[in-house]
């Protein structure tokens, strides 16, 4: 497995279908298994590991997001990835002056929270795109809007580039994999699994026709009594992550909560994770 | 000659070097010129023929710039052009919800007196890059601050795509060439040649050691006298575009003027154009 650390040590494999796993590192199995899959799908895979400090905001965990290259380049290895791409801060920022932003689907939920996030977010992605040039790209369900924000920026922007979106890989006791889960102490992480739980007795009682508001008064009430701050908790349609009134095959349920300093995100749709 | 109207049609092909030539039609013998050099320098070459409305400002000559396709595709044929990529504005903006956009180099000059022009130009090539996915890209020098925001856009933002500026093309009397030349009347056509000799003027007094404040206060006064309204003149370095209070080998002498209705830019450098 390479290693490379400058946009100019790659060069593009000309004819081989070229798979990008784009991550901030901290591999867990939800990053593992999007690896997986760019294997089976491509002839070459490729990952970035890049902790982008320009997608946190002032107050958030930049500083101290976990960083372990040696274990995360031992897993990409460990599941065939081809080569990495592990730039430092200078490399991909001698400069910050130019900006890719998507109105619309970046406004609501995270954006709300996370002013500036997706700025950050489609910045970057646009960067690993040049860089990478890959037919493929492979993202976790698990950040929804985060796929809804590419998936636009990629249909605006022309960009040559399949994308994949892949399904939240969970725990045993059902909570979504997440390199920001080693923050919680185990009281906390042991509690941390009634968010999928909420959710899923949200959506079967949204699956019975209760009315969409009166599953979500109570879900947040749950979540609540649960010890969860809840940001928010909303059905929503996953092309322009707008609210539902209504169900639809393809709608889901988000929610973003806070357990003690640790933010969680999740969502779950009708049928699946 | 290929004409291609939608993204999906062009298929880079693998192992040739794709030169390419964005346009806005009206072509002239200054986009003649970018042509002919990607001809000698790739072996397939791509122009586009766009008229782009979001690099327009609601004032701006939009509905009226001129338009004669069937005059544009002879004149790429006649050059030597393998394929045009003629799009309508439906194809190129079923929505308009992603920008990108430069900072800093983007803002005096041009950026000042038509605010969201320069967003239009990098968004509209950062689509036509991808779309054509070209290996060089070739521009004029006569738009010298497009030349310098294109560059920090590629640079910030990784582009696989080589840049090349090319020298402006001059009418017989100086006068740069541009598709926006055929609005002046004849009167006026003959008085915009001054506005060349102004600035070769003002580069023989710099050359010979005069303060550069003291130059551009001749010059603007020289172009008022001949009629010319000017939104700026001014000595340049153009990396940055910001005004320099000395001569370097690189710098540039830029202005802008009103004749009638019609706006006229040039530039030069000290020893060309």
């Amino acid at each position: 497995m390479r290693v490379f650390r400058v946009p100019q040590e790659w060069r593009k494999p000309e004819g081989a279908r070229v798979g990008f796993v784009p991550t901030m590192g901290a591999l867990h199995e939800g990053h593992l298994s999007l690896m997986r899959q760019a294997r089976r799908e491509c002839a070459v895979v490729v990952a970035s590991i890049f902790v982008n400090p320009t997608q946190f905001g002032p107050n958030e965990d930049y500083e101290r997001y976990p960083r372990d290259e040696a274990e995360d380049l031992r897993l990409c290895e460990s599941v065939g990835v081809d080569a990495v791409f592990a730039p430092d801060v200078r490399t991909m920022y001698p400069r910050r002056t130019t900006v890719v932003a998507v109105r619309g689907v970046t406004e609501r939920w995270e954006g709300a929270f996370r002013p500036g996030h997706f700025d950050g977010v489609t910045t970057v992605v646009a960067k690993l795109f040049h860089i990478v040039q890959p037919d493929a790209a492979y993202f976790g369900l698990k950040d929804l809007q985060q796929c809804a924000v590419i998936r636009r920026m990629v249909e605006d922007l022309n960009f040559p580039v399949e994308l994949r979106f892949c399904a939240t890989v969970r725990e045993p006791d059902g909570l979504a994999m997440s390199s920001r889960n080693r923050y919680l102490t185990s009281e906390e992480r042991r509690r941390a699994s009634s968010l999928y739980r909420a959710l899923c007795e949200c959506r079967s009682e949204a699956a019975e026709g209760r009315s969409l508001a009166i599953t979500l008064d109570r879900v947040r009430m749950r979540l609540e009594q649960e010890g969860f701050a809840v940001d928010y908790v909303a059905w929503i349609d996953p092309q322009t992550m707008d609210p539902v009134d209504r169900l639809k095959e393809d709608s889901r349920l988000i929610a973003a909560v806070r357990l003690g300093g640790v933010r969680l995100i999740d969502n779950i749709g009708l049928h699946e994770d």
